[in-house]
C-alpha cells in the first residue's frame, strides 16, 4: 500500500524580482530539487487561472473539497483550530482582543499584543454567556487571537464584520446582515450585543484595571469578523476511505484539516511562525506514517509570513530551513510513500500579499512518471510533466497513487 | 473532404519500470513515430485529472458524449455489443454463466469457461420468460458471458449486482435497489427472480445433466452485474453529420461504437484478445474509407489485456503488431486523411490495473500544426504541442480537421 505526504509550504510561489530570482530559485534546496529531479513536477492554480487563493479555501481544494461548496467563512477553521468542537448549524468568528476609546474608536486592533496567558483569563469572563436564547462559546488562542462559537436556531452567517480591518483612527463597525433573511437580522442583532456586552465586561475586568495602571493597552473588547456556519462535510474516510493526519503549527490549517476529517497532531515546537521547529515537524510526520496513516499532510507557515512582510531573503532562508525537512522525509519514509511537494499559493514579496500566479507543484515516489524538470522553482515547474492543473485536481491524483480511487466506468 | 481514422490501442499507456521504461518507450513503433514526428502530440486525460477511466467511459468521452450525461452502467453497452436492438427505457445487463452449489455458494464464476455453442443452447432456455410483466432478453455471446435486457415500462438501472465479482468462495447476492423509488425496488424484485429462475431452469437443463454425467462444470445459474438504462442518445450523424464506422473486437467496445450511431463491421479475426488479426482490422478500416465514411474508429484490446497480467514484453510486442497496422493506415489512407492515435486509458503492468495518468496522443495529417516530438510514448508526448487536454476535447479536434465543426459565433 503506497501512503503519501504531502507538504505545503504557504505562500512558498512568488514573483521574480529585479534580477528574475525568486526566493525559491534562489535557495540552496537540494533535497525539493530532487523531489523534482526524481519525479514529475508542474503548475498549479490552486482555485483556478487568476483567483487569488485565501489559505483557508487553498487547503480545501487541496484536500479535494470545492471551497464553491464547502466554504462560507474562515470563523469555521479557526473555531475548530481552536480545538472547539461544532455542531451543526453553529456560526463560528475568528476574534481579535482590541483596545477602544469610550466612543469605541480603535485605539489598536491588537490590545497591545496581549499575551497568551491574560488572555485567557479575559476569555473566560465572555464565554458561556446567553443572547435572545443564543449560547455563547469564547476561547482564546495566541496573544490576542480568539475564536467565538454563536449556537443556537435560526442563525445565519450572511452578515458582516464587527472587526473594521484597518488599523487605527476608525470606529467599530456595526454588524448587518448580507442578505434579506430573518435569520442574518437576528444573528446581526446578537453579534452586535455580544461586542457590546463584551465591552462592558471587559472595560471594568480586574486585569484590565490593572493594566491601566501599568500603563498598558487595555483588552477592553473582542472585535468578530469570518462568520462561517458549520455544516458537517462527508469526512475524507468516509469519501475516499483515507486515514489522514496532520502536521500543522497554525490554528486555521489545523481547523480546516480537522473540517475534512484529518487527526491533527500537537507537535512540541511548531508555532505556525518563523521561529517553528521544521525538524520536529518531519519527525512528527515520519510517525504518523509508521502508525499506519494512508495520508500525512503537512504544513509550514513562515514563507506566507515573509512574503507578507516582503522579505525576500527571510523567505529564501525559510524555503532552505523547510529544505532539511524534506530531505529527513525523504530519507526516512521507505520505499511505499509518495511525496507532493507545493505552496497553497504565491504569496508576493514585492506586493506583500498572496496573487494568483500558479504555484510549483512536484510529486515523488514509486511508480510515477518522470520528466525532464530539474529544479523546484516557478520557472522550471512550468515545464513540467503534470502541466498546469487546479488543486482540486491533486486529491483524485492522490488517491490513485494510493490505490483508494475507482474506476468510473467498468 | 478531409477524413480521420482514430486508432485506439486499449490501455496502451503504462507507467516507468525500475529502468523508466514503458512497454511503449521500449517497442519498436516506426509508424506510430512517424505519426508523432511529421505530427503534433500531447497527453490526454480521458475523463479528468486523477480519474481512472473504465473503457466505456472513456470511449464515450472519446465520441463526444459526456459521460457524466451518457453512462449509466457498462450493460447498455455490453447489450448493443452482442447485437440485442434497445429500446428507450430498457435496462441492460453483463451476465456470467457460473456454477453455484446448493447454498447458492460460487464454484466458479465463469462455469468453467463454458464454450460458446453450449452457451447458445442454455441461453435460449431463459430467452423470453416474462417476470412481473416485464419480458426478459436474454443472448449469451463468448464462452460464459452474456447479455441480459429487461424490457417493461417503470424500470430503474439504480440496483446492485448479483454477481459477487469475487471469485470463489462467496455467495449469490440478492439485488437491492439503490435509492427510494418504486421503480429501482420493482427491478431489484424483478431481476432476483430472474436470477433464481435462471437456476431452477439452467440446473435441471438436459446439457447440464449431460456436463456433469461427464465431469464438468455445470452453468447452472447466469449472474447479472452493470445495470445501465438505455436512452436513445442524438447519434453522431444527427449532432455532427459525421458518418462513422467502427472496427473493434471486443464487444463492449462495438456497443460504445452503436451507442453513439457508428456503423460496425464485422472483420473476420478481430477477436477482441492478443490473437486478433490487426493487418484484417487495418484493411477494413480501409475498405471503410473508401465507402466514404468520414470518421473510422479501429480499437485494439490486446496492449489493456497485457498491462493487467502485468506483461510489460507482451504488451511491447502487442504494440509492435499494432505498428504493422499503423504503417498500413499510413500507407494506404490518402491524401485526405488525418490519423489519430491514443489510448483509452493507462493500464499500469506494475499495478495491473487501470491507471490515471494520461496516455499519450497524436495527430497526423494535412493542415495539422507540427512540433517538436518525435518519439509516440509517455515522456515525448509530455511536451506536444497539444499540450494537456480531456478526452471531450478529441472529437471537437477531428470534426474542425474533417470540416464538419461551426464557426461559435460569426
Amino acid at each position: 500500500m503506497v501512503k503519501t505526504v504531502l507538504i505545503v509550504c504557504d505562500g512558498m510561489g512568488d514573483l521574480p524580482d529585479a534580477k528574475g530570482r525568486t526566493p525559491l530559485s534562489a535557495a540552496k534546496k537540494p533535497n525539493m530539487d530532487r523531489l523534482a529531479a526524481e519525479g514529475i513536477s508542474g503548475l498549479m492554480h490552486t482555485i483556478g487561472r487568476g483567483i487569488i487563493p485565501g489559505s483557508d479555501t487553498a487547503h480545501l481544494a487541496l484536500f479535494g473539497y470545492d471551497p464553491r461548496c464547502y466554504y462560507s467563512g474562515r470563523g469555521v477553521f479557526e473555531a475548530l483550530g481552536a480545538n472547539l468542537k461544532l455542531e451543526h448549524g453553529d456560526v463560528a468568528f475568528r476574534c481579535n482582543f482590541a483596545t477602544v476609546g469610550k466612543g469605541m474608536g480603535i485605539i489598536d486592533r491588537r490590545a497591545g499584543r496581549i499575551d497568551s496567558a491574560e488572555a485567557k483569563v479575559l476569555g473566560k469572563a465572555l464565554d458561556g454567556m446567553k443572547i435572545d436564547g443564543v449560547k455563547v462559546v469564547f476561547k482564546p488562542t495566541v496573544e490576542h487571537r480568539a475564536a467565538l462559537v454563536l449556537r443556537g436556531k435560526g442563525l445565519s452567517c450572511r452578515i458582516t464584520d464587527a472587526d473594521p480591518h484597518e488599523g487605527e483612527k476608525v470606529k467599530v463597525l456595526a454588524v448587518k446582515p448580507l442578505d434579506k433573511s430573518k435569520e442574518a437580522a437576528r444573528t446581526a442583532k446578537v453579534l452586535n450585543e455580544f461586542v457590546k456586552r463584551s465591552y462592558e465586561i471587559l472595560e471594568r475586568h480586574p486585569l484590565n484595571l490593572k493594566r491601566k495602571k501599568a500603563g498598558l493597552l487595555t483588552a477592553n473588547i473582542a472585535l468578530p469578523r469570518g462568520a462561517g456556519i458549520y455544516e458537517k462535510p462527508p469526512l475524507l474516510k468516509e469519501r475516499f476511505g483515507v486515514k489522514a493526519g496532520c502536521v500543522a503549527g497554525g490554528a486555521l490549517y489545523k481547523g480546516v484539516a480537522k473540517f475534512v476529517g484529518m487527526d491533527v497532531v500537537d507537535v512540541k515546537g511548531a508555532t505556525g511562525a518563523l521561529d517553528t521547529d521544521v525538524m520536529a515537524k518531519g519527525k512528527a510526520a515520519l510517525a504518523l506514517l509508521r502508525k499506519g496513516y494512508d495520508l500525512v499532510f503537512v504544513h509550514v507557515k513562515g514563507t506566507d509570513n515573509c512574503g507578507h512582510d516582503g522579505d525576500f531573503d527571510g523567505k529564501k532562508k525559510m524555503i532552505e530551513r523547510i529544505d532539511a525537512m524534506v530531505g529527513l522525509l525523504v530519507k526516512g519514509c521507505g520505499k511505499d510513500v509518495c511525496i507532493a511537494i507545493t505552496a497553497d499559493h504565491t504569496t508576493s514579496c514585492m506586493k506583500k500579499r498572496h496573487s494568483s500566479e500558479p504555484t510549483p507543484f512536484a510529486l515523488w515516489g514509486p511508480g510515477i512518471r518522470r520528466d525532464e524538470v530539474r529544479k523546484f522553482d516557478e520557472l522550471s515547474c512550468e515545464k513540467g510533466g503534470l502541466g498546469q492543473f487546479i488543486g482540486l485536481d491533486v486529491m483524485p491524483m492522490l488517491l490513485d497513487l494510493m490505490n483508494k480511487e475507482h474506476v468510473y466506468g467498468a
